[in-house]
């Protein structure tokens, strides 16, 4: 590195003016804390533009002096990807460009800047009466920009995909500040390597995305919801099968949590009622959307087909806006109820669908017989085959201590069955700063020396994200 | 190119064997000669590879003698990809490789060798009581290899998208001979960048893709048919939204055809009968998919919708797998049919969806005016935004003389107005060699420079398919 922190702050100062840049450590907070609270680094300055051409003025300075800069969207990121590594980067917030600048319902897509708040999407979306069906828990602060680089995932993914299957072009900047302009509205364009998709999911490393053209989908007239009584798991597989033959496309969602989650949030105090039609060792929470012009009661006849093979004993339909909204709570405060209990150690791990029974049976068998005492809550979406794979401490015992002797030991147990299950150690957050290390054991090496080369091509100096994913 | 073709022969079948070489060139014929017949050069050796290390063992010996390789499977595709530019290339046939590794109805995936052939696919599905949602005109001799590296489209994209969005993962063989092990079943994995989606729709030029992990879905109980009277695609587009907000996901097809396609094809005698309800400047074939447990009657109710906000005025629905079939024929058909009816010029294009009926009017109008009597038969994929843009010679002129003078200035004149539209000028089909000045010309430069830079770093020497896609 060059050049010395003033000398940064000076020089972002005269390119975006003085209110655009923060350059003392006690106002960079909110730009530092991150979610987990897992890193602490400072960062040499925050830039705040305000403009795609300022964007490329950050970067072409920065490439030219060698300072490392790290994009940031609603700092939601998971793995640390957004937070600095070193201290020496530039955050560079993309929270200004926060226009969304079309919405085309007949092309069905949005095109939204990279600062836009997921909600605001949604809300931009639904003025039209359409969707923007990525949703997740932080979508009151999350931002596009991030959300794409983080490929992120969320509840429907099984019906709409995740933030690659939803965008349909990127503008990003580039390592030399030149823009990349692959905003489109097309359906399908063979003419070239797909930089999009290379250019989603990869935390920054390659460029900046400034904005991207996403697809909408006409708001379903009705959402048909029920929370089901399952055995476990291994009970889960049918009932989803049964589902996807039956309703395809329009099946939502389906998630599992165990019934440790509900007595949680009831102790908690985090529901009103308890959502389920009786206790039951696991739930699955199913969702089918209703189209216009079509009969209701797709899901009941199917939970009633499910009820007749002998595949479920009992099971709730939501019949009213609060049901629905309860449900999903359950769902939706599964991680938050954790941070109530005590410390946590959690995988964000995929298999392939079959294997989700074998994963979670072992992974708990592992954990009890390491750590007496654990709590393993286990849930997720089951119907993308990952599972946010969590454990609460024991009742009782100290964080601290629980985090020190069993978090290293939990993941290589965890991660050991997941790779043998064909598995992923990031299913939808990412390698960031958390899993730089890891990728790097379990990557196939072909895949890591093509992902270098392409990083080395298009940033060769390294000054985008420097030290993420790649190291 | 440091080796003489004799060397060539000798030292790949030291590689293969005799009977995996072909050197003759009296025996190259049927990897040579492309359904466009428009390129004629020879090659230095045809290899038929039998396992993927045969394939690894031939680009390793093609890295280190700077031999140019070019990948090919069904030898169908469109733009001349698949065969020789220069004439010293080596053509590495992947049928030998043509084994369904398993097919998984839990996880919902089919893993099948590059050289399996599509429509051996969709029997592998099929057995399963599943299918592998790629369907388009070549199927019976297209493979999964070429399909990938083309990044196929077809008639079905509108449900299940096209063949990158039906590929989980992909095996390949990179330039300096190692093997890429890409093959998963995971729905979502975000470790790293996405490789997968760099390698499908590459052309070859990036690698060599040897085996891919397909989605596979329920085979839907049924599908529902029509052939709908529409006057013209400004009239489709409505009709077109009013599916989508009824049968979303289960849309599987919105097809557009000008009468004069029907009009050919009776009179040279494709058709059995006539399947429309009655004559109509331009007829839409949709097709929604049922599944298991729905009732049937939701294409019928979204038509009588359709005829009550006066959006059509006449229709048939298919009432049996004949009537069905006959109306697919009728589609399927189009481009044949121009082959019967002299010279044709062709363009594969695409716009947002909303932009179709302007593309189709202004590139009708330009047309009849360049070209006095020229037939226009527009038709295709309206759905995707996706309309093969076919003109068939004036009744009487000269094959050769109507293609001298009036191809070059057609394709000027239509991509100048997909381009005005923020279209695409090869929608499906891809660059190959046919379109490789072209994409120059179109192509936003920094993307280009971005494709030059990730090929020059995973094909520094740049034997993988050279001169395709990039020059």
């Amino acid at each position: 590195m060059s050049l010395a922190a003033a000398s940064i702050i000076d020089q972002l100062t005269t390119l975006l003016g003085a209110n655009s840049v923060i350059g003392l450590p006690e106002q960079m907070g909110n730009y530092l804390r991150e979610p987990r609270k897992r890193f602490h680094t400072g960062a040499a300055a925050v830039a705040l533009p305000a403009s795609v051409e300022q964007v490329q003025a950050i970067v072409r300075w920065a490439n030219e002096n060698a300072v490392g800069i790290i994009p940031q969207g609603g700092n939601t990121g998971l793995v640390g990807a957004q937070v600095p590594l070193r201290g020496d980067e530039v955050i560079v917030s993309l929270g200004k460009l926060d226009r969304i600048r079309a919405v085309d319902t007949a092309a069905g897509t949005m095109t939204a800047e990279a600062g836009v708040i997921l909600e605001n999407a949604h809300k931009a979306a639904e003025a039209e009466n359409t969707i923007f069906p990525l949703w997740l828990a932080s979508q009151g602060s999350a931002r596009i920009g991030g959300l794409l680089s983080s490929n992120a995932g969320g509840v429907n993914v099984l019906a709409y995909g995740n933030a690659r299957e939803l965008t349909m072009g990127v503008e990003a900047v580039l390592a030399d500040g030149r823009l990349y302009q692959g905003l489109n509205s097309l359906k399908k364009d063979n003419t070239g390597y797909d930089l999009r998709d290379l250019l989603v999911g990869a935390e920054g490393t390659l460029g900046i995305i400034t904005a991207a053209t996403l697809k909408i989908f006409p708001k379903p007239e009705d959402y048909e919801t029920t929370l089901v009584n399952i055995a476990g798991p291994e009970a889960a597989l049918p009932l989803f099968e049964l589902l996807r033959a039956r309703v395809g496309g329009r099946l939502n969602a389906f998630e599992i949590m165990p019934h440790l989650g509900l007595e949680m949030q009831l102790r908690q105090g985090m529901l009103d009622a308890d959502p389920t039609a009786s206790p039951s060792p696991w739930y699955a929470l199913i969702e089918v959307s209703r189209m216009a012009g079509t009969a209701p009661g797709a899901l009941q006849a199917a939970v009633e087909a499910a009820f007749d093979k002998g595949l479920i004993d009992n099971a709730v339909l939501a019949e009213s806006l609060a049901d629905r909204t309860r449900m999903w709570a359950f769902r939706e405060q599964m991680s938050e109820v954790q941070s109530k209990e005590g410390a946590s150690i959690k995988h964000d791990v995929s298999v392939p669908i079959a294997a989700v029974p074998e994963l979670i049976a072992e992974g708990i068998a592992v954990a009890e017989r390491l750590v007496p005492g654990i709590r393993p809550v286990p849930f997720g979406h089951m119907g993308d085959g990952n599972i946010h794979f969590n454990f609460s401490q024991p009742v009782g015992a100290d964080p601290k201590a629980f985090m020190a002797e069993n978090d290293e030991k939990l993941h290589e147990a965890i991660y050991a069955i997941v790779l043998r299950l064909g598995g992923s150690v990031s299913a939808e957050h990412g390698i960031g700063q958390l899993k730089v290390d890891l990728l790097r054991q379990v990557k196939d090496p072909v895949a890591l020396d093509m992902m270098r080369a392409i990083k080395m091509a298009l940033d060769p100096k390294g000054i985008l994200n420097p030290g993420k994913m790649l190291g």
